[in-house]
């Protein structure tokens, strides 16, 4: 079966899903989206990821006509019609198309999601350890907005990529913030440290989860500032997104990180997100 | 004459140029533009733009197929066929469409540009003052990429129309930067004052005009940090950019810019600009 898309209402074929040149997502990144993962066919904390859709079109003020029920209904309609196990939808929405200006005109928005396979995440602990390098974060202020606006994280990636890493860490003033495509997370003394959301760090749903898991299991959850020194001396470091769940960190700038094995902690907190994700995506 | 668009080295009408929904341009700003006036249907600094845009490439690590001797034939082409006298072109660089990941592939560049009109810019000084808004400047610190990663502008200029102003100018620790879409300038005791390019400020085309415009005339040119106070305590307040030229302006958080007239240097400069813009599209 050919990849299909919902676009602005319709599902068809990816290759005949075709925008605008002048679609202001093509023009100005005035847009935002959402990666939402996909276990046994069923999308996992969905309603999560919508509501942060909807502050994030509140913070760039952008309208839609379409509700949270509308997209939560939608994307079943599209999800219902495909095989697809293991996987993730990515969901975007723009400002919609008028000839080119920064002034905001009266446009329809457009909308659209898809979905693609994943490889399942291999269970807690087993997989390699990551590799970050640290990057100046020279992001914009307004990080807690999931935008399009990805040019200064691709360019981070990429030097991390190129360095021989897996992600990038941003890093300003001796302060980290979270990663290229993750947030970030240290545990010293048994507690997990983490940089409070806002203008560099997205309000991540892992994240969210991960809050809620170490409550259940006693782990104290600190929000605070730490240092990149900090985080090179703490006993177990690592990072969370959608697509990725936990991902330990064995090395940092070529250094490793304790013993550069994954930390008890890490193993625990993965081992217990993998059991909620089967919970409720049974 | 319905409305021509070059893409991809095919010139075909607007209506039917369509980019897939995994250009990189559309998922994650990865891409880069320019803006080039026409005056009596020739493009005016177009080598200045061509170099700019190259800089911007390499500053996004992007590479293309076309030199700049293949654009400025490419554009001659196409402007050849085209009837407008007054107006721009727009061109633009992706790196391309692949599956989403931040991770480079090996894409093809998507290369388009087209023509719009513009109205004629009124004559130095007879054009209404315009009135700017301070806005913090939360913008990426790599701002002389010309990048299409533009949403921090497009909410900027927005809170300044919302506001009954023309531009937003970006303030940062009382510092002034530049404006959303145009450079900034103060003229005191004489000299014009702006802020130095660099992570926040863009190198103008207009901006670079201006500077050997300065010293034909003999009009001290002065690249420094200048405080918001000290800007509103100017003599003369302008902005510049390739559609509006040099632009005056009136009105700044509601106050005032000395007596609220064009001064005698913007003039000045706005005459000898347009008189060299004259004198190289005849």
């Amino acid at each position: 079966m050919s990849e299909m898309i919902w676009l602005n209402g319709e599902i068809l074929p990816m290759s005949e899903a075709r925008i605008g040149v002048e679609d202001r997502g093509f023009q100005f990144a005035d847009g935002v989206y959402e990666v939402v993962r996909l276990y046994n066919g069923k999308p996992f904390t969905l309603s999560e990821h919508l509501d942060r859709l909807e502050r994030s079109c509140e913070g760039i003020r952008l309208k839609t006509a379409l509700s949270k029920g509308d997209l939560t209904r939608e994307i079943g309609r599209y999800l219902e019609k495909s095989p697809m196990r293991e996987g993730m939808v990515y969901l975007q929405i723009t400002r919609g198309a008028a000839p080119r200006n920064h002034i905001f005109a009266d446009t329809k928005p457009t909308v659209l999601f898809y979905s693609r396979p994943l490889p399942t995440v291999p269970a807690a602990g087993s997989a390699e350890g990551l590799k970050l390098i640290s990057q100046p974060d020279e992001r914009w202020q307004r990080c807690w907005i999931k935008s399009i606006a990805l040019l200064a994280n691709v360019l981070a990636k990429n030097v991390a990529v190129a360095a021989g890493c897996d992600e990038a860490v941003f890093v300003e003033k001796g302060i980290v913030t979270e990663c290229s495509a993750s947030n970030f997370f240290a545990v010293a003394g048994g507690k997990v440290l983490t940089h409070p959301v806002g203008p560099k760090v997205l309000p991540g749903i892992t994240r969210l989860v991960l809050m809620d898991i170490c409550k259940q299991l006693d782990v104290p959850f600190v929000e605070r500032q730490i240092s990149e020194a900090e985080c090179l001396a703490a006993d177990e470091v690592f990072i969370t997104s959608t697509t990725r769940e936990i991902g330990w960190v064995a090395k940092w700038n070529d250094r490793k990180i304790s013993n550069g094995q994954c930390g008890p902690i890490t193993r625990k907190l993965h081992a217990a997100y993998q059991k909620l994700v089967a919970e409720r995506t049974r």
